[in-house]
This record gives C-alpha cells, structure tokens and sequence, in this order.
C-alpha cells in the first residue's frame, strides 16, 4: 500500500482526510507542536487519530526548533507585519511544514497529505516547502481539491463509524509559541473588533507588576533573573503577561494569494519581547545600524509571511541580524498592567548612551560650541549650494 | 542700530540673550506657535518680552502651517520615530525655523539669535535652515558661546533689573501641535520611566468611548462626524483623548550630533490617528505601496528629525507620499480606554478586503484549486531549482 | 459569431492562431508599434493578416505612448535591469497588452488571442493586463495550450491554403524604440557570447563623433541642438549611434516564472540616453535625491519587469520620479567611438558642482580649518562612543 | 621630545610638514602601500623622508589587508559608487588611517600628522579613523591649519637646506590596488573629459585576447587557470587590461564636506573583476539575493566612501554579504579589447540557468500550461480587485 504521511490536526478536515485516505493509502499521521500542545490535548489527538485508521501517529516537538530557526530571527528583526504582528501563525507553518517533508523522508513515504483549502496562505507555505524539499513527494489535498461542505464531511465520517462532535466554535483558536490567532464572524468584515470573550486570555490580575527580560546577543536568555532556554522564557513570560490580557490585536494583511485578509491575535509574550528587545537595541546600536536592520526585517518578515523561508536571501538576512547582536545584552524591565504594558527602562554595559560622555541636551563634554558651528555649516553644504544655484529670482 | 531678530520663548536662556542683546541691537523678539500656545500664554510671554528691553515682539501663528508643510506628510506616512516617537518636537523646530528667518527677512534683519546649547539637535535645525535660507544673515547664539551656569544669568538679569522666578521646573515641557515632550531627571539616564506625574496630562475618564476618524485622501478632515480643518480635528481628538491619560512613552534615539538622547513625551493625538490611519492603510493600499511607503517614511522621518527638511529629496518623497493618499478615504473607529486604546475597525469605499471578490480562509470565489495549485508550482520554481542545483550528496 | 481580438505579429504562431481561430470566431487582429516597424512591414503584416481569414487588421502606432507612459520613467529612474538591460521587450509588452485590451472594449470584442507559450514573461504581462483592465474578456492562447510542433502548425497551415516560407531564423530578433533583443542558440546556455553577425546593426564608422543630448526636466528634448520629441531624438541618436555598433550586450535576468533567461541586446540610443542623463543627475541631484532614487527605480523596474505596471505603487514611484527632475535640465555632450561610447562632460545652470561656492581638493571658500575639524569631530562622534563602552580590554 | 608620527608621501605638502614638525617633535613618517608603490619608489621615498630629518621611516605593506579588509566586499558587493567609480582612492584612504594609527599606538607616539587640506573627504576618513581608534592621540595638519602657498612652502624647505624639484605635475595621480585617480584642470568644472594622454595607461594592444576569471565563493581565486592570492590576481589582471587602456572614466559624486566633486580615474581590474563576479552572480543568485544585497551594497559604498568604516553596521553587511557568496563559484570568460571589454559568458556547477530544469522561451518541462494560467490569475489578484473597487464609473 502506498505510504502517506498526513499533518493531522485533529479537527474535521483532517478527521475526513484521514479516513476517506485510509482506504487507498498506508496513513501515517504526524502534528508539529510548535508551543500549543498540552500533553493531555497531543494524547487526544493521538487516540482520535488511531479512531480515523491511521497507521501510525506521531507528535513531534518543535518548539526549540521553532525558536532557533525562526523566531531568534523575527525578535532580532523585531519583527511586526505591518507594525502589529508577529507573524505568529505565519511562522509556525513553516516549521510545521518542514519537519513533516523530514519525517516523510525519514519513512519512505511518497506522499504528503493536508489540510488546507485553495482560498488561504497555509497551503502554500506547505505546498512550496514540501516541493521545495522533496520534488519527488506527491501533495494530496482532498479539501482544497473537493471543497466539500462541512455536513457532507461529517456525514462521512458518521457513514464510518466516526460519530464526534464537531460543532464549530464560534471562534477558530491557533494557538503556539509565538501568539494565538482569533478567527471569527467579525474577522471576516472590516468594521468590528473581536470580543473581549473571543480572545483566549481573560483579564485575571489588575495590580501592576515589573518583570525583568535579560537579553544576551539579542537572545532572550534569563527571566527575572532565571536563566532557561529562550523558548521557555516565552512561555513563562506569556503565562504571566496572559493574566493581564496583554497583547490583543488585529492584523489586517495581504495574503499570499492577492486577497486581503483579517485576524486577530493574542501575543502577550511576543509582543513584550520585540518591544523590550528593541528598546535594548536603540541603546546599544548606531544610527545605521538599526536604520539597515529595519530594512532588512521589513522583508524578512514579508518573505517568511509568503512562504520563501527556503530561499537563500534568508540565510544571508539571518547573518546580517546575527552580526547586528553582538552587544545587544542587558536587562529590560517592563511593567505589566491590565490591557497593555509599559517599558521602564534598559540597563547594559554595551549602552552608547552614556553619560560620562556626553549627555543631551545637558552641558556637551567631548565638543566646543565652535565645533558645533563648524559641524552644522558643513553639514549645511549641500543645501546652502542648492538653494544658491536653484533659487528662484 | 543693528537690526536683530530672537526665537523668544520667555524662558531664562531667551531673556537673558533678549536683554543683553537689546544693549548692542535692536531687538525684534518672535515666538511662533505650532500649538503648544494658549492665548493667556501668549499675551503673558509678550509683556515679559517688553520687559526685556525689545523693540518689537510679535507671535507668528503657524499651526496651520506646521500641519500643512510637515505634520500632514508625517501622517501620509505614518512615521514614528524608532517605531515610537511622533517626532513631535523635531518636525516643530523645523517649521519654527522657517518662520522666524522669513520674518527676518521680511523686517530687513541681519541677524538671528537663538537660546539653543551646543549640545543638542535644536540648534543644528536652526542654524541650517537659517544658512540655507538666508546666507547672508549672522546667526547669534550667547547661551551656546559663553556656557553660562544658571545663576550667573539669574544674576545678571536682577542686576539689569529684571527679577522673576526663575526657579527651575522638575520637569522640562515643550507643548505642542504633535505632542508635548517631557525631559527630567530620569530621562538622563536609561533605567527609569518618568513618574505619571510628570506628564502633561493625568487620567481623568474611565468609561470607555468610541471616536470616529474620517480621512479623506489621508487627511483626517472629520472628527466624530463634524468636518474640520485636521489641525483642529487633531486638537479636538487630543483634548478627549488626553483625559484617558492616552499616549505615554519615552524615545530613545540618535541625535544629530551622534550622542544618544532619551525623552519622555505624551502624543494621544499624534499616536491615535498615526495608527488610525495607518489602519486605513492597511485595508486600501496594495502590498507594494504599503513596502514602499515603509522605507520612504523611515528615511522621511529620519532626514526630518536631523533638520534636513529643505534637501529637495523630502519634497520628491511628499509627492510619493500624496500619490499613494489617493484613495485612502473612509471611516475608523477608535476606542479610548484608560492610558491606551483600540482600533475598531473601519469603512472606506476603497477597501480591498471586500468579500464579494474573496474572502480569506473561507471559500474562494475567483480561482479554481487548480489555479492555486499551479501559482504555488511556479511560485516555488526558483527555489526548487535551487535546491536540485546546490543540494549537498 | 463571437468576436475576438488577435495580437497578430504576423509570425508563424500568431498565423497559426488566426487560420484556426478565424473558424470559430470573428478575428479582428491588431498589432501595435512600440518602435520597431517600419511602413513597409505594416503594410506586409497587414496584407498577411488578411491571408490568415482576419475581419479586419489594424496597427496601431503606440511610440509616443510607449515613451510617455513608461519610456519617460525608465530615463528618469536610469533604470538599466541587473545594472545592464534597458528593459526594452518587458517595457513593450505592457504597452502593447494595453493598446489591445483597449481595442477590444472599443470594438465590443468578448476574447483576446495571443501567441505566447506557457514558459515565458510575455504571458504573464498579457495575461494580467487583460484579466486587470477587462476581467469580463476571455483569453485564448493555442499556443501555450495545444503545444503543437512547428511542423505540426506549417503543416496545418498548408493545408488551410498557407504556403509561405516559415524557415526559422537563426536568430529571434525583436525590435522597438527602446532596443532590440537578440536570442539565438547561444543564449540558451551560460557560457557564450553572441557573434557579432547575430546583432542587427554592423560596424560602418570609426572616426569618433561627439553629440549632444540635451534633457529638460529629465526628457531628451533636443539632439544635437534641434528640439523633437523625445521619442523622435531618441530614434535619431539611436540611427547614428547604431553605426558605431553600440550598445550590444547580453541580459542575464529572472524570469517572471522563476527561471533565469538569458537575451542578447542592442540598444545604442537607450543605454546612451541612460547614461547622459544619470550624469547630468550627478551634478543637479543632491545625495539623498540619488540614493533614494536608485532604491525606488531598482523596484521600479523590477514591477514592470513583472507586468505590475497596474499596480498603483507604479503612479507613486513616478510621481517621486517626476518630482526629482526638477533641476535635470542641461546638455551632455557624449563622444561615439567604434562598439563603445564615453560622456565628456556636461552643462547645466543647476550644476551643483559650481567652483563659484568650494571646489574639491582645492582651497575651500565656505569655511575653516576650524569648521571642517568641528564637522569630523562630531560626525565621529557615535563610533568614537562604541569604541569607547565597546572595546576589548 | 614629543614623539609624532606622520603619513609621509614624499610630496611637497608632507615633506614641509616633515621638516617643520621636526624642529619641534620626534618625527616618525611612515607610507602605507595599498598598491601603488613599486620598490624603487619606496626606496625613493625613504631616502627622501630621512632628508627631511625624521628620526625613522617605515613603508607598511598593507596590500593583502586592503584586500582583505575592504575589497573583498567591494566584489561582493560589486560597488561602483554612482554606478561608476569602484571608491579606489575612498578605500584605500581607509586602510591607510587604520596602519597609521596602529603603528603611531605601537611605537608610543602621541601626534599623528597628516598632510591633507581642510576641502576634502581624506582629511574625514583620517581624523575620523585616528579619533574613533585612539582619542588620546593629538591630530596635528599643518596644510589645513596654515593655508600656505606653494611657493612658500617651497621656499621653507630651501631655507632649511632642502632643494628639490617641486614642480607641479600636470596631473596629479594616486595609484592603489584598486584603482588609479587621475586630476587635472579639467576636472574642475563640469565640461571636459581629461584627454586621452593623462591617463597612466596608454592603448598597447589591440588584438581581442580572452581571459578566465575564477571565482571561488565570491573571491578572485585563479586568473587564467592560475591559482594565487585574489590581490594577485588582480594584479596580473590590471597589467594585461591596462595595455588596452580599459577602465578610464570620470567619477561626479557628492564629498562627505557636502560639495561635489569630479575626478578621472583608471581601474581596468576593478571594473572587469566586479562586471564578471556581478555576472557570475547573476547565475547563481536568487532574485531576491540580488535585490536586497543592492541595497546593502549601495549604502555601504556610501558608508565606506564616507569614512564610516568603523561604524559596527559595516560588519553586518559584510556578514552578509559573506552569506551570499556560498555558491558564487565558477569561471567567467572576459574579452579585452581597445578601450573596453566584454563579458562572454559563465561556467559554474551552480548555475541556476540550468537547461535540465527548464528553459527560457522554449517548452517549458516543470508545469503546463495551467500551471501558467492558475500562476497568473492569482498573481493578479490584487490588482484586479483594486481597479474592480477603484474604478471610475
């Protein structure tokens, strides 16, 4: 029988590709945690799974993966599609969709099966890097090819013996490391916000709150002073950000396919941690610096938002960002409060701005007022020259 | 007599320079208003401005001005200093400098006086926009030249027999059209926030409020339905915002003369209809005009905020800018909460998120699956052959 | 019978097409001159056209078009692809797509035929104009879909009473206002050059001969010191400067479809036009009005490059474009030589390089001693800084 | 007695500066030798500085530094500043700040002089180098400071026993690794280009002759089939170009001190070396590669030209661009003939241009044509859907 490696989710979609692909193919399903799992939620998963007749199930934990491959890179970048968001759900397929082209490769398998419609970007971040990765791998994709009505999908599945519940939520939760997307009836308009209940977090604490983010190299390496893997210092940062509701917003965007596109999001700790991070960053970079950095992760987040994770310039991106990190070392200290959050300040020994040389606006140092007028005249070339030549008489 | 003009604020630096000046010229005092100015204030720097022996004083009112030259394009743009910073001040000095040298020019004045240290960005705005405009005329900066102590100006204004409280604020406040800047002893250094106190504006509502932005080709020509010139829609938005103590947040950032500076500010205005706006972009532009635009609005804000305004490229990237407004016309709402805020959502004629063409991650209507499929076939080429090219064996 | 429009170029595909087609439909074909015809070969084209069973035949001269809308832009923006090609086919394409899809509507026709293959850059341009401009029209293109041989379609043709000798060439030769392009077996693959025989204009003077180009506002309006056209003066330099075979190159690029192509060039009064006008830029743009230009123009060209002509970011870079060519006016005198040309100089009266100010490298008039070591001292400033919090001890 | 290093030429200025400081300091001169010197010439250089009377002269070999340092990255970068000079001079200024001020550390001194005039770009390459390196040490120009006239230096150096031939050259030239500047009276005003005859080579062939570059991650690493070091190699390719007297042009560009400047020059190497790697790269690069390391490249030609060498920024781009060199490996085959040259073609394992994939124009093997179809409908999504929404009715 022919071996199929499906990425399986658990929900309906998957659910009826996992069942109607049994009958022709050896299904082997597989899910990427890249940070929304529980244990409890990856062991429901894995016993639906072997309800749907799949061979084998197998969840692989890509968390640190996740961190070191991608977003290392979207918090040197600080990284915010259109100056809102992290690229949450953006970043995670790609992650996803290699590990799976790894783990078909690993077992032989010819094909490759998903979920995904023909209308979004998540097939074709899947599509590109399994073509990418393994040309000779078929792409099955019953849903986008089939766009079968949700109850003609239940139906079959009743037909054999697949009898859950698959109410729809209201709201379609994607949850991982790097934030939560929130899709609902309001999403699909312009005018209305999510509901406050919409969103995963609930407002639980009130009283402010200072945490402590210590960056080393631009890695998020200790919190409130507990050294851990940066991946973890997500997570324990979120797990407290979360009970203030911070980090709730909607990213309107352009897709892949042309269209444009609404959603929204919780990221307490992504938020938090860009913003943080990039206050470290005005401290401890040069003017240029951080003037070519945000060039460069302008486009680092639009390529990994389409998909182009595998072309070369990223590689070349991610050398840039790694160089620009040397001195970004140091502590953030953030106060947390309901809704939102403020920066209190950066201490680092790599600080340019440093009072034993000069301070602004405060009595200069390491000039005189002279050199200060030499410095605008000549600064002042150019435009004096300008305005002579061009001055309309 | 000589014949001199000084930027008059009444503070201790300008009436020091007023009255030791006024012994060699004749002294023309000026203030422009770019909206920090209440008419009391204006009328009280006036008298002082007597007292300090010149011959003329005169307010210029430039508010309209500053929206139409600088803050207009700041908006099409939708610049924030390192992703924070409305450049409140910086784009304020510009047009203060263009005002005072015009009305140099227009008196027959040869020279100009400023209050500016040598240690900051305010005197390379002045200094270079007065070379560049009027060559011709010396530029006098006592406070810069003799670095005075405090007290020795004090002294020397009761000896001249001015004697008025000079004690020095906690805080340094410069109130503006775009925002008011807030520098004090915490801004010297790079761990602490400014205490609430120390801004401008406390909270004083707490029930949340819906407001209405109407953006007509990029300007905000409405505010909650009644149609304004945008300097006075700003000032009416500032005015309800501010009771939410909206807008908060301290700058950290290169100087022109390359030291780093950190300044408090408070921006409720400036802030709300950058992101509103920004917003509406975001539903109306295509993907490259919002890139484009990006790396524009960057370079715009960084030549602006080192006095760069009359280099011709600014006006070559205006005309970007007002190309790209084209369409940028509809309705957003805004929800004021205490000390931050809230996009609704908006309603514009010229969305491209319109779900009679596609909607996103529902069914689509304008492309088959086989289109998507072979769009993400041709998409991926370059990278799969890539890939086929320098695979390692 | 359904009425459609044929892209008629009067080529063995484009004959193939309107035999069959004119079966099934109502064939009106067209061509559109973008440069490259001459009256004889109208005529020719024309009276073919009628051979292959067209209703009607119509050429429609688009030079001036082609120059005004995108020609014009090309010069101001130097827009050479890869730093070597003119653009010249890609930036056709979008005028003739244009020119045929506004023929259509004209005369109410419901299909548009072109000859294009599936492999190519020309489908794409065509195709997407079409589907931009008149979604409502359908597009036919037996070529790229039945794939015949070019027996397969001589024999079809014979057989329709067509017996005309479609002997290939050795080399595909393509010509218009803004170049030629040249492919022949050796552009297939990496490694050789064109011969010399394979260009369409031959070696026939070598005394070198100085002309003078003279831009007002950007645009070539006079040569040699009589004012044309631009589109007119750009053919008479190219009519002389073909004599000294200039202009020949090959392209290396990639394609819209992901693949790299490599194209053979001739281009004599482009790359001229190009190069006198970027150097009449060097001395009347200020610094940042060339390094944002280049960024835009690379961008610019890389869209049309693509078939994004449409896109609305094209109107901003053109209103940025137009903006800067303010103070490009001025001659440049340009010497031919044999296969190669050189720029003598240039005159302006908005030369920035005006020794009436400061000349470089010889005594300086506009300051000090003094001033310039204000100028380095502070310009140093912020490394000096880094060094000083970041150096190894 | 105070002990002084200084950068010693041999020409008029430095050899007054040298005897005049030696009456007051310990005079130490060195030369740094980027390319220009042979033996001969340094050995002349040494007898004369001992003339002078310093107390010791050393002539630093810093050509396989400046290589690696900085031209590297040029070819990487494939620099031409205004898309014409390769930063020859700009450059090497650089390399030879950084030997000086390493040397003056090395050996004590506390003085550096140097002989350059306050209207230039070399006098802020050099402070700034010397400041940002080594604050502590007192930079000492007396050219700058004095403003003397030739002839009393001249008469100086008489009076103190030193009785040379200082007569001006015609042109003046500065020849490096490179590239070689050329300036005369010419070059002072925008009209004329320098006659044929001030160029330091002069046409010696003229029968084509082919050569083989060969690239090896982006580095020059055999020219003709013969291994050795990329300054080498260099070398050898500037010796056989320069018998055709390629690579002559002149340089209009902006000085840091604001002016513009023009300046003759000839880098046959330099031109053919960054046309073939560009070339090479135009095969194996990705679009996107390309694109963005254009943009890096633009501006760090203007940092380096700028004298921003040591800002951290330069790195990071250098990691780039070291990035981007993995595969650009492979042979490009140049012919030379009079006055200009030409670019045959590439062989390299890691072409992209790779006719088992697919090629262009012709039947394309890797989709069908409804692979074409779906890729360009979608493709225009966006714009279709704009002018659908925009479109004036």
């Amino acid at each position: 029988m022919k071996k199929l490696v499906i990425a399986y989710s658990g929900g309906l979609d998957t659910s009826y590709c996992a069942v109607s692909l049994s009958k022709e193919y050896d299904v082997h399903a597989v899910s990427v945690n890249t940070g929304g799992f529980t244990k409890e939620e990856i062991s429901h998963i894995e016993s639906n799974a072997y309800k749907m007749g799949v061979t084998t199930y197998k969840n692989i934990d890509a968390v640190a993966t996740f961190y070191n491959k991608v977003v290392k890179y979207l918090i040197f970048g600080n990284v915010l599609k259109n100056n809102t968001y992290p690229l949450s759900v953006s970043a995670e397929r790609i992650i996803q969709a290699i590990e799976i082209v790894e783990y078909a490769k690993s077992i032989g398998a010819k094909y490759i099966a998903h979920g995904s419609t023909g209308a979004g970007n998540d097939q074709v971040r899947f599509d590109m890097i399994f073509q990418i990765l393994a040309p000779e791998i078929e792409i099955i994709t019953p849903i986008r090819d089939q766009k079968l009505a949700r109850q003609t999908e239940i139906d079959y599945l009743v037909a054999n013996g697949i009898d859950m519940n698959w109410a729809k939520a209201k709201y379609s939760v994607n949850k991982g490391l790097w934030g939560t997307s929130v899709g609902g009836e309001e999403t699909l308009t312009s005018e209305k916000p999510l509901p406050s209940e919409a969103y995963p977090s609930q407002l639980e604490k009130t009283d402010e709150q200072k945490v402590t983010l210590t960056f080393k190299k631009g890695e998020f390496v200790a919190f409130n002073g507990t050294e851990a893997a940066p991946e973890k210092n997500i997570e324990a940062l979120n797990e407290i950000a979360s009970k203030y509701a911070i980090g709730r917003d909607i990213h309107v965007g352009d897709t892949i396919v042309g269209i444009k596109g609404r959603v929204g999001f919780e990221a307490a700790a992504a938020l938090i941690t860009v913003k943080a991070h990039h206050l470290l960053e005005k401290h401890t970079l040069t003017k240029w610096q951080m003037q070519h950095k945000d060039y460069l992760s302008s486009f680092y987040g639009m390529h990994l938002h389409e998909g182009q994770f595998l072309d070369p310039v990223m590689r070349d991106m991610e050398a840039f960002l790694e160089s620009s990190q040397e001195n970004v070392s140091g502590d953030v200290v953030v106060t947390l409060k309901p809704y939102h959050f403020s920066l209190d300040g950066i201490s680092s020994k790599h600080d340019l701005m440093n009072s034993s040389f000069a301070s602004y606006g405060e009595e200069n140092k390491g000039w005189t007022a002279d050199d200060a007028k030499g410095f605008i005249k000549i600064l002042g070339n150019q435009n004096k020259i300008y305005q002579l030549v061009n001055k309309k008489s």
